[in-house]
Order: C-alpha cells, then sequence, then structure tokens
C-alpha cells in the first residue's frame, strides 16, 4: 500500500478509490512533543478497536465523522479529509496542562464544558490560540470554528453519557477535524484513551495516556479495562 | 504616604480622599518575568510626562481612564480602581511574544488589529487566555470583556493615529482596566514605552522597552526621542 502520511501513532494509506484512506494504528507511544517514546505492543489493535466503536457511537448519534468501517485489528477505512491544522479539546474536569497553564487543582468540575483550540503545529508545541488567532493564520473560516465548537460539545455530551454507563469519567478529550471528500465537516483522526483522559468513575484511578506520560502503571492494562468496560459490563 | 501598593515599575499611595489614589513612577525596569532588572535613572519622571500627556489625550477623545491630573514629577493623581487581573494586548504589526509562540515573522502588518487578553499572574508568567478561561476563571463578565475588546480598539485607533503624526510607529502595546468609584469601566495603569512597542516610522528603529529587553542601545535615549516627537515635532 502506498504511504500517504506518517504521524506518531498512525500512518495513512492511499486505496484503489481516491476519497477514501485506510488509517493504521501503530504501537508507537509519544508523550510530551515526543520527547519521551515508547513502543507498546497491542497499543495499535486497543485502539483501533475503541476508536472504530467511539465512531459508530457518533455516527449513529447524528455527528459526522470520517468512519467508514474498521478492517481488520490495525486497520480503518475512512474518508479522505482535508485535515483542519487544529486540535479542539473539551474538558469536563481539570487535569493535565489546563492546570499547570492557570494553576488550578486536579479533579475541579468545569461548568460548562471548556472548549479549547490548539495550533497544531509540532515546531511550536502547539500552542492555545483563540478564535482571533485562528483567523489571523487563516486555519479555518469563523463559522467552521463555531461549527466544530459545537460539534464537539455535541460529541463529549454523546462520549459522556456513554462512558458514565460503563463506569468511567471522560475528563476530557482532543478532536480533529476536517472537509470530507462531499464537503461536510467532520470528527477525523482517532479517539482513543491516546487522545482522552478517562479515570474509572468510582475509584478515579487513571486509564489513559497519563499512565505512560506519568509512569503511573502499565498503559495496557489501562487501556484493556477501558475496552472491556465499554464493551461489556 | 500610605503605600497601598508597589509594583516592579510604580507605587501606589493613599491620599486624604478615599476615591483618589496617587501613582508614583520608579526608574526600576524589569523584564522577562522580572529576570532581568536595572534601575534607569530618569525613566519614572519620562514615564509619568508621557502617560499623563496620553491619558488626557484619550480622555479628549471620549475614552476614560482613571487620570485625573499630573501632580509633580514622578506623581499621576488617579481615580482609585478596582482592577481586573487581565492584560489587554492590542498587535497592528507582529513582534514579540506574538512572533514567537506562533512562528510569525517580526514586522508584519496586523488587519484588522489583534485584541489578546493575558491573565495577569506572575506566578504564571501571564498565560494567554481566551474569553473562556476568563469566564471559567471568574475574572471578568462576558461584557466586561467585550467592553474591554472595544475601548482598546479604540484606543488603538486614537493612539495609532496620534504617533503617525508625530513619525512613531504603534506597533502594540498592553492596557490594564478596571472599575472607577462610580462604576464605570476604564483605561488605568500606565501608557509609556514600558508599555507600547514603539518604532521611529522612518528607520523602524525600537524606541521602546525592547532596548532594554535585547540591549539595542541607550533605554533613556529612545523613551527621550518619543517624548521629543509626541511634545514638539
Amino acid at each position: 500500500m502506498e504511504k500517504l502520511y506518517e504521524g506518531k501513532a498512525k500512518v495513512i494509506y492511499k486505496t484503489e478509490e481516491e476519497d477514501k484512506v485506510i488509517v493504521f494504528f501503530k504501537d508507537s507511544a509519544t508523550a510530551f512533543d515526543a520527547t519521551k517514546k515508547a513502543e507498546i505492543e497491542g497499543k495499535g489493535v486497543i485502539n483501533n478497536t475503541i476508536s472504530s466503536l467511539l465512531f459508530e457511537l457518533l455516527e449513529k448519534s447524528g455527528i459526522k465523522t470520517h468512519y467508514i468501517k474498521k478492517l481488520s485489528e490495525r486497520e480503518m477505512l475512512v474518508w479522505k479529509a482535508k485535515r483542519f491544522d487544529l486540535e479542539v479539546v473539551v474538558r469536563n474536569i481539570t487535569a493535565g496542562s489546563l492546570c499547570k497553564r492557570l494553576g488550578l487543582e486536579e479533579g475541579l468540575e468545569l461548568k460548562p464544558p471548556l472548549v479549547e483550540f490548539f495550533y497544531k503545529n509540532d515546531q511550536l508545541h502547539d500552542p492555545l490560540i483563540c478564535v482571533e488567532h485562528i483567523r489571523l493564520l487563516n486555519l479555518a473560516e469563523d463559522w467552521q470554528v463555531q461549527s466544530m465548537k459545537e460539534m464537539a460539545l455535541k460529541t463529549n455530551q454523546v462520549l459522556r453519557e456513554f462512558f458514565k454507563e460503563h463506569g468511567l469519567l471522560l475528563v476530557d478529550f482532543k478532536l480533529e477535524f476536517g472537509i470530507l471528500p462531499d464537503g461536510s465537516l467532520a470528527v477525523i483522526d482517532e479517539i482513543s484513551p491516546d487522545t482522552c483522559r478517562l479515570w474509572d468513575a468510582k475509584t478515579r484511578e487513571k486509564l489513559d495516556k497519563d499512565r505512560f506520560r506519568f509512569d503511573l502503571g502499565d498503559l495496557m492494562e489501562g487501556y484493556r479495562r477501558v475496552l472491556e468496560k465499554i464493551q461489556g459490563g
């Protein structure tokens, strides 16, 4: 297969159809601008499984995504999208960079949820930006920013409710957006414990990539528990 | 006189009237979170003179400020204000932290001018914030943020035109806002080459605090040239 793009955790391959691509989930884990790296066997398989399940959930809930279907253990077929250089973060509970940036304690409930935009740019370390900077850098039209915000909040509602039913707290998550071949704005990339902070609802144990970032325990054990919970009980 | 507050470049003293205070301009210069410091003889005198002149200009242009009158070389009488923990930056030309943060070249014209809000907090190094963070941290009401933005842009129009007439380019500047005893929202603090980036309109020579930050030449020479230009020719 012809490689179109290789990121830190995924590879995008061409298909025979111009408007469809394959997302291949790797086992690489990176954190802190890729200064911390590891290969974690099986992570790609589990993230593809979780992402596919969550994209299906979003589609069922009327939220447009790039997802078409899961092709294999590590492969997902998606619509080819023109990606915005933006990361859209939705936060329900204070954690991570927000706490550091604003001097907030971890674990405080955010009501309403907070939506933040970051400029997806490795060299600049993905800086926080406001709508005025998006305009200045020509990263998206104003109406697209507004739509992304609304879609991110709707995605949050759907995911938060779903995780809650399965004993998990959705602390925060990062979305990426793109324009699909039919011109529609859609959630793209992945939705997995690499891109969501998920805590056990009872014990508040961290089951997401923070285990890797801060050496809080076996990464795969956390990811497997997320998958078990959302698939089963 | 009883000291109410001492900052990096100014001291606030009580007066016999509850609703008025005196701003005393010191000679201290600080940069980079006060990791670079110096005493620069005469800076306080010149900044008080420039600030008084500019506050008078704003008042004449219908922009509410805390300014009452210049009392002496280093002292300004102002209305006592309840300060917002915000720094409002207006940018006409790319420079400084904006360039670093977003990877932009210095000297590009910003059309329309860019307004940015920063959380005034030394410990956190005055981080950039968006309207959602202002709401979250309860730093100001939404309508106050909107008013500050409008007042900052009007201030920019007035100052930019004024400096232009006197051969100076207003690259960017920082404003602070507060609530005066009569309940009105007003521009407070100071407006000087400590808080404005000012370039010679012909040569683009930097005449502001960047001279101190980056050792570009005698600070006082730059500040004196600003004062001479706006007073005289």
